[in-house]
């Protein structure tokens, strides 16, 4: 039996290795390649994802799971030996399911999809972009056919990016929020002139911004011996192993938090990888549980940390000092306020803690709608722009600001959007157990001692990798399944203490 | 036929993203690459290299090559189909030859050997170093055994970087040169003070170094915008498609021409890349001929043009403008002379334009030694102060500065140095017909106009991509096979006049 496993444990590392060279072709494109290597670099990285899934979806590795089978049910559940197998048959089976030809049409697909949704967003012209969007919207739906399901269409395809997780338990979920954060924003809505952060609108150099995300990246724990900093048009996390860990960030020269949050988010996301433990490289472990598992290191980082009251007494010297004049008057309760500033607004991505979450649900809605033939792509601005009336009180003036403003739909991502909130949820859950477990926490955090917060995440989340679901994490590290009221409650308490509600 | 053409295109393109791939691997590596990133990034070159090994020795692509082989000699031997087929037959007759476990016993051995290098280097200890290089030629012997020869042990070796030459030919060739360049070198050594490039050294900040450096790039054809200029230890050139063509720089803060002619160096390797056919894209073919008609290139630029007359009537302004002090005085000629200046030294890669082919000289003499077994390993110290003394006139203090100095042996890069000297020999040969070509060349660069040299490599040179061997493409273009005379000419004539012999 040992010999099966170490035959599995030899394929499974020559494939890792090929994702692994790829993403790095994938950072390269993001941040370095100068615009001929493009065509090129497309036909690297299909060749390289090819070959990938040819060796993955090997008979070989079947018979080899299907013979290991029993000896994981041998050994505990969470031992590597059998969340190796365990993950990988999951992984294999689904790999399986889907026809090559399948695959590689949804690729071409999305690429043409691509450059239509990036025209049509910059001239505004969602009529543009909606045959793709039909296009794309027929080939998941038969994408999610291959995988099979049997409650709902967007099962297969969420269980993409958050194994196990089901729509109806997002679906519950995200009612749970909404029924919360709506008055929420409704209550805030009236006193938005409460909350001055007109001082973050100035003239930030770039260097000195690079250099506070620098400081801060370190000061959470980031090993830059093991990882670096660049710069590309979105911020991005990516690895090459536990200890090649790279992020990407951006600058506004004239608003300091973008680049700064930015920082620390990516540098959440990188926390975790970084922490995975050396016995995992190399094999479909090596990484974070899931996308909502992941953000939830990005998140709790950058909002349960970097927007802290605790946070900004330690650091608020720091930055006055890279930025005297424009931070002359300001104080650490002035900045903390500041950079919670609730707006409802257009953008996701620029969205305050409360708001994105609304933002997320109206695309979950509207997936689902889509996939399930409730809403076809014509009526989808109109249903967009409906949704954003009635969650967020604004509508949007145009298809750009509105429903063209992401790109992941000509990417085919359906079931991606809802992990953004699942990370918000599950850091606020992981928090109160951790507030828990470690008593006088903010003390630590206004002295700048963040490794105790850092080594906690590895010791209870970092270590396991992809062993386990969200789901079975939440559960392991907090003795519950994923919940809200951690979450609800901590939106509750902030906000109304900000707004004084 | 077709249908086995394009079966076999298809594999070849395959192939070769791989190897574009795990060229990116090897950039970033050199440039770009956290400590921490090496153990995995070692891992993932070796399974690229080995994945592409495995596909390219497969049977089928032999039995493909088979059938085609009496289709390429229905076709012009100079047809892409036709040089497509003899050269990957070439390659793939080779690559069968070797048996794997050899292959994977010299990667692990010349890892060691190269830290072992490095570390004997540092302490100027060759002892330390002499088994590990003895047990790597003691491999590359038996490697050259199953590659087979009939002359010669080192034909099969250097056939690897110049495939087709033969090491008789390139000792007729480089006793040709010696017996012209030993009396050239003696008879500048009593007039070493008449040339004066003491103001080469002074300070040169490092982003003006940059700015220069990108100027004279762009100046002499490299498009940036199919490329890019990194920082790295050791300069290099390397390429992930046509239209991807990267080059790097070191700098020296205290002497101008190292970074400068570097520039140039690299920029001449990377014109020849960037002016390949993109119908050769993703073959066998999509390269410079060998590594003698790639040295050809960079040289060509850096010597044969950036330390001409001509090019310095043109660039001193330029020079002057961005370094004004430090050129005072300075004009177009005392720049000509100071950058030609001869010094017979030490080191290698720090070599005027004659002595350096001394260099590769020993270099070349005491491989074959070795290789033969006329020359212990032992003895390799003394062999080389004998011949420093003997060509050059000087003798090593000790080994740092003497036999340890390249990386090339720790690597068993046996038969790779002459292709440093052919490059040089070539040049000149093709300088000499390109002069016979377009009349007033020096008009043209005392006026920056380098396009016509480019466009005439371009059309000569570039486009043939690794379809013919050197000798080929020395009796293509210039009617002739590879000879001395227009090189010895070059240098009697230039230094000559350099040093009024």
């Amino acid at each position: 039996m040992q010999e099966k496993l170490d035959d599995l444990k030899k394929r499974l590392a020559e494939i890792s290795d090929i994702h692994n060279a790829a993403a790095l072709l994938g950072w390269d494109q993001q941040t370095y390649m100068p615009p001929g290597g493009a065509a090129a670099r497309a036909r690297q990285l299909a060749t390289l994802s090819q070959i990938a899934h040819e060796k993955f979806t090997d008979d070989a590795i079947g018979c080899l799971l299907n013979a290991l089978h029993a000896h994981a049910h041998s050994l505990p559940y969470d031992s590597d030996d059998a969340s190796l197998i365990r993950v990988t048959k999951r992984e294999y089976d689904k790999a399986r399911r889907l026809p090559p030809a399948l695959v590689s049409e949804i690729a071409y697909a999305s690429a043409q999809a691509f450059e239509s949704w990036r025209k049509a967003r910059n001239e505004s012209r969602f009529c543009d972009f909606a045959p793709y969007l039909q296009r794309i919207l027929e080939l998941k739906i038969r994408y999610a056919g291959y995988l099979g399901y049997t409650d709902r269409i967007y099962d297969p395809l969420l269980d993409e990016f958050e194994p196990g997780m089901k729509t109806a338990q997002v679906e519950a979920i995200f009612a749970n929020v909404k029924k919360e954060i709506v008055p929420l924003v409704h209550a805030i809505s009236s006193k938005l002139h409460e909350v001055d952060n007109s001082f973050l609108h100035q003239d930030f150099h770039e260097d000195k911004q690079w250099d506070i995300g620098v400081e801060v990246a370190r000061l959470i724990g980031y090993a830059f011996e093991r990882g670096r900093q660049d710069r590309s048009p979105h911020p991005f996390t990516t690895s090459f192993s536990r200890d090649d860990v790279r992020i990407t960030t951006r600058f506004m020269p004239d608003y300091f938090p973008a680049a700064f949050f930015a920082t620390i988010h990516e540098t959440g996301h990188a926390l975790y990888n970084q922490g995975l433990r050396h016995e995992l490289e190399r094999t479909p472990l090596a990484d974070g549980a899931s996308l909502g598992a992941h953000e939830s290191q990005s998140r709790l980082w950058e909002n349960l940390i970097g927007r802290s009251r605790s946070f900004w007494k330690f650091f608020m010297p720091r930055v006055q000092a890279v930025f005297p004049e424009q931070f002359r008057n300001v104080n650490a309760e002035k900045m903390y306020r500041a950079v919670n500033r609730v707006q409802p607004s257009l953008i996701r991505v620029e969205a305050d803690e409360i708001t994105y979450n609304l933002h997320i649900m109206i695309r979950f809605e509207l997936e689902n709608a889509l996939l399930e033939g409730r809403l076809a792509v014509s009526d989808l601005p109109d249903a967009w722009n409906t949704r954003m009336q009635e969650y967020l009180g604004i509508t949007p003036p145009d298809d750009a600001h509105g429903v063209l403003q992401d790109v992941h739909w000509s990417h085919g991502s359906f079931g991606y959007f809802p992990t953004y909130s699942l990370g918000n949820i599950f850091a606020s859950q992981l928090f109160d157990q951790i507030k828990k477990d470690i008593s006088g926490l903010d003390t630590y955090f206004e002295k700048g001692e963040f490794h105790i917060l850092l080594d906690w995440l590895r010791a209870n989340l970092h270590i396991h990798g992809r062993k386990f679901t969200l789901d079975e994490l939440a559960n392991k590290i907090t003795g519950e399944s994923l919940q809200t009221h951690s979450f609800t409650a901590y939106l509750k308490n902030k906000y109304g203490e900000i707004y004084n509600l």
